[in-house]
């Protein structure tokens, strides 16, 4: 349970990495995102005249923690207090949420620590070591597998590994997939499931400026929310948290962020890059604008609608916009040149040594074809956006792990394994509330979705809709499955047998006559079919991208760091300026710009301060270093989606603010890094001391961080 | 000048239908939205004992005006006031708005004749006379023609019809395809281009519940509007006008509809139904959904930007609700069960008699393949869906009017004919103001569509883009083009050389460097190709719909009304209630009910009064008479898009209320009638007067209308 280089240097390219860190460096400065056991510190002292120890870094993994639910956060206070982003900590406000409470929208806070809410879902992950196991995960395919036997040998070998490791360690256990498989390593987190919600502000001054204002900068946003860990009942005792720093961030100021990014798509190859310009984010708009549209019409209907959907409203409009912004890349014909130069200048080295076989970026594309072929139905089927209902959710775990747990652990879908059991249960089990007026809605309309894209007249459309209309049959579906919780505003009759379906395992889910069970059974030998053809591409894209990777190491010679893979790594920039169609922009920003754009825009929705600022903004605005304390501030660092929450922190170690966005031009960060223009963007921890403190007199919050008094700037 | 049956018989159909106008009846009993030179008249009078009288119709038509922008209305004063709704009148309203006036939210009243304000580009028609051309139009196409041929026959006959007949009668005259092509007739029309805005409320009264009860019942909207004709620059002195009813409607009572259904699908075969629900709606749907998410970000950067696209916002949500109505129909099994049925029996008929030629449904089916199989490309060229801008459309009008109107007449797109010069001049000449921003947005939105759908690499996607991002194009297009007006909030540099340009004609066009006209002469070539076999193809299809109309007109010897064109039409229907999940919807609402629904929702938008009616709030609610008034009412009328602002008349022919909207049953009505749950809404000509005398104090307005002392109920 330390800081770790990798335990075991059996593969090639473990070696190598580790040689490489401490010599070389990526193309661009500030570029990477790095995994705790593979980082360029050698490098990293040359350029920021900054030696990270052990101590340093063992201290900031561990107060680094993974929100299964998606994003990053840190730990604050030796009582397990997480600070992250409200929209992050969104998922579960939502959660927690009924028709007379709407800590969404209003805030929480706790008056004491009895009145923490417990989450009804939420996990959180801290990493604590890092173990290649590379050698034994290649070693398990052997050549001339055909391609859906090397997989199945693969998800095998990663199984037993995964499940050994829990049975010593008592840790979650995952091998991760890194270079897009060149390298597995398996990471070993503490767990903790028993999260309690401690402070939210309200999403008016959370999201400040709303849908214009996300991605954008200069900005304002209190995008924060506290959380607590537990253990048995009691607040955990965390062995490491993060002091929060005396003084603020100041432009030119080295800065380093330790989060887990989601997904990059940095080695993609160009036929992978084509694939996903031309089919899936174009596939990914049409759905997120279908989704927005419906979203929006339905939370018109009404304040109690409007409180249901917003979050998931709010996720849509996020993903549209970050969609719009990667889509843009790829658009870019100078964004793609470079790219296309990079591959020519590998390729020409991989393909003169050939000798006969089949290019390596040849076989990626034509995998990427088939993966073309089948994607809509895969899409619609296997990723379920047909399908779009919690309770189908629920009905496709409940059936597929009826038929998955009685077969071998190796042989398994992999979200069955035994060492994810108990992830997926908190999950199935969740005591979120679902409301039938929404979950009809959001059917009816992928239903109708399904019909409209494979064709009113193909028999597996008539099948789902067993000869009603799109919208009769989710009525009836939702009206009639037992397979959820029902919140108080849809108070079904249904009583909830999640539970019995699950534990009565194959003959229970044989004899049940839930609609939305029969419908998961009814999709699911073609989805299955689908899938497998897909696992099997995706192995073939796997070898081929180990070819490349060992290739570009070999002539590059440089340092290289994983795609994001919603692991921990950590990122460093430097807080500062950039140019905008002439202009510069700051890098920091303060209350009194808050303010100002609020009157700017006339205080109209998005742009609308919560009451509780308007009570205080004039005697605030009146406060000279009130107004002038640091708000946002952007950096270099490089980041992604699922960095959000991620704590920064400066040389010394100290909590200085929390990423919660990237600007506009930081969207093609997924497919190359830029420090022109692309900036991260965070939330400055003086701002929000000053905000807990004025605003918020959150005097008990402010004590446990270490800032009482913290009315004082 | 006067109400007409037609006046050439010469075609086997025009005879026909009348002998059936008096004997039958269609199917259900108050279908059909019937030409005025083709009434039912003597069955009318049998079902409902109501008897037309020439002259009652005459001042019907005459009293009714087309909005040429999309809608209907009528005159109500002898001094060409004009009454609709605010949502057909809001093409004119965002047009006269401008950063500091916004018509279209806040409403308008004119104090006095000298402040009503002149409309950009509206032009109103009011229907004179109808005159039955099919012989002519029919003799231009002979046996053996290919399908272009006759296509350009057909075209080319039209044209001249139209081009005679404006050179006699002065009237805006235009050949109308009947029946799919089982008919053509003549309409003559005066043509008011001088036209000003008098009253319109605030839009949260005219479109109260927003987009949730859009398309919904109960409903309470004072969706109107008032405009005026002028000529001469005088206020136009008309011969008719509807006079206020004394007494409301009643549930039960008979209500006659007078306007302009836009386009409905009643005659459409099995597979052009197939087509619009696989093909066609799913697209139209994509393109709204795309939309509407563009337009509501960029409505949210701030209350400007909110003005610049409030229209375009409600016309997209209004276009994707629709759909959504006609698509859920499509998807309904029952719905094209009957379709089939009747399909079926028609068929058998014809096939009977084909003597070894191909059955006319399967020469639709084949031409419909061709269609769909060019769809995407059709609507993203032709139908400009990729390039998005009020400037294209004006750089399009003008490259290809100066290739055309060297043309013979008959030579030329159908829309650069003679006849039709004035209405396009008065639409390429509009004063609207055009924001550098918005047409940005939605151009670089439309570009980046182009090339999601053909794919970046596709040849033509690059010779668009000229090597540049779609964001960095459609900037560099907006900012360069100088063939619009621009706004206020965006003043351009650039020049406006609309007039110059078309007035210049070929050689000006060649000469000039506008980067918009050489991106749409860089499409033309590509677009026109399409359009050419889009054109055979819909030819194909209108010579197979006239041998069925032939057949079905034999076997069924009913009555048959022409689907609808964006003509003249009269329906009726009775005020009456229906049931709804097992509750009876009452079919007249009143101001009660505004004030507890806006209540019900806790007065949040789109639920919320505007500040004149809060403020009268308290008042009115103590004023039982006041609150009983009915504000909106139901009935069975036979409406379709396009009927909005149709005034709606009693027995004796005086206003009773104003069409603005069907329920949600009603959205099928574009495929097949229905009276059982389906429902026309209007607002009720009373709640009109008690809002224009308790909340507007528009006296001038009430005496102009006779109604002086109209507060008092």
């Amino acid at each position: 349970m330390h800081l770790l280089p990798p335990r075991r240097l059996a593969s090639w390219f473990a070696a190598a990495l580790l040689v490489a860190c401490a010599q070389a460096w990526p193309a661009s400065a500030d570029e990477g995102m790095w995994p705790f056991n593979g980082l360029p510190t050698e490098a990293l002292a040359q350029r920021h005249g900054v030696r990270l120890t052990p101590e340093w870094l063992e201290r900031l993994q561990q107060s680094s923690v993974r929100f299964n639910s998606g994003g990053s956060g840190s730990f604050v206070s030796a009582d397990g207090l997480v600070l992250t982003n409200h929209h992050v900590g969104a998922d579960s406000l939502q959660k927690l949420s009924d028709a007379t409470h709407d800590y969404f929208r209003n805030g929480f806070a706790a008056a004491t620590r009895a009145d923490e809410l417990k989450c009804p879902d939420l996990e959180l992950n801290v990493l604590l070591s890092i173990e290649d196991v590379t050698a034994r995960v290649e070693a398990a395919v052997t050549p001339g597998m055909s391609a859906a036997d090397a997989f199945a040998a693969r998800r095998a070998v990663m199984a037993t590994i995964e499940q050994e490791s829990l049975a010593v360690s008592g840790l979650r256990s995952d091998v991760v997939t890194l270079y897009q498989g060149g390298a597995y390593h398996l990471y070993r987190s503490k767990k903790y499931t028993d999260v309690r919600l401690v402070f939210a502000p309200e999403q008016q001054i959370a999201f400040f400026g709303g849908d214009a204002d996300n991605f954008e900068f200069p900005r304002f946003d209190l995008d924060i929310c506290f959380f607590r860990a537990y253990e048995e009942g009691k607040p955990a005792r965390v062995p490491h948290h993060l002091p929060w720093a005396v003084r603020p961030v100041a432009a030119g100021d080295l800065v380093f962020v330790s989060g887990h990014p989601g997904h990059t798509d940095r080695a993609a190859t160009l036929a992978e890059l084509t694939s996903m310009r031309d089919i899936r984010i174009p596939a990914d708009l049409q759905q997120l604008n279908r989704l927005e549209s419906l979203l929006a019409a339905y939370a018109a209907e009404g304040p109690e609608e409007n409180r249901q959907a917003a979050d998931d409203l709010f996720g849509v409009r996020n993903g549209r916009k970050s969609r719009l912004g990667m889509q843009a890349g790829l658009l870019d014909p100078a964004v793609i040149a470079r790219r296309k130069a990079a591959e020519e200048r590998i390729r020409s080295d991989i393909d003169a040594t050939l000798a006969g076989k089949q290019s390596p970026y040849d076989r990626i594309a034509a995998a990427q074809r088939e993966l073309d072929g089948i994607a809509m139905r895969l899409r619609l089927l296997e990723g379920a956006t047909a399908f779009n209902s919690r309770f189908f959710g629920h009905a496709r775990t409940i059936l597929r792990s009826a038929a998955e747990r009685p077969r071998p652990n190796g042989e398994r879908l992999r979200e069955y394994r035994d060492s994810n059991r108990a992830s997926l249960e908190l999950e199935l089990f969740s005591a979120e509330p679902l409301y039938d007026a929404y979950e009809t809605a959001k059917l009816a309309d992928s239903l109708t979705h399904l019909a409209a894209t494979l064709g009113g007249d193909d028999p597996l459309v008539q099948q789902v809709l067993a000869g009603l209309s799109p919208r009769e049959r989710a009525a009836e579906l939702v009206r009639r499955t037992t397979l959820g919780h029902r919140g108080a505003a849809a108070p079904g009759e249904a009583a909830d047998t999640r539970r019995d379906l699950y534990d009565g395992g194959q003959s229970a889910v044989a004899a049940s006559q839930d609609p939305m069970l029969a419908l998961a059974r009814l999709v699911d030998e073609e989805s299955r079919r689908l899938r497998t053809i897909a696992e099997a591409a995706q192995e073939v894209k796997r070898q081929a991208h180990a070819e490349i990777t060992r290739a570009r190491f070999a002539r590059e010679g440089a340092a290289m760091y994983p795609d994001a893979t919603f692991t921990l790594r950590l990122a460093w920039g430097t807080v500062k300026a950039y140019e905008e169609s002439g202009r510069t922009i700051e890098p920091i920003t303060t209350f009194a710009g808050l303010f100002a754009r609020a009157t700017a825009k006339r205080d109209t929705p998005p742009f609308d301060l919560p009451p509780r600022w308007q009570a205080e903004r004039r005697v605030l605005e009146q406060d000279a270093a009130f107004m002038a304390t640091p708000f946002n501030f952007a950096s270099t660092a490089d980041i992604i989606g699922g960095n959000s929450g991620s704590p920064v922190v400066n040389r010394a170690g100290e909590l200085v603010g929390v990423i919660f966005d990237g600007n506009i031009q930081s969207l093609v960060l997924g497919i190359a890094y830029d420090d022109a223009q692309a900036r991260a963007v965070s939330v400055d921890a003086a701002g929000i001391r000053a905000a807990l403190a004025r605003v918020y007199r959150a005097d008990s919050l402010l004590a446990e961080l270490g800032l009482a008094g913290g009315g004082q700037q």
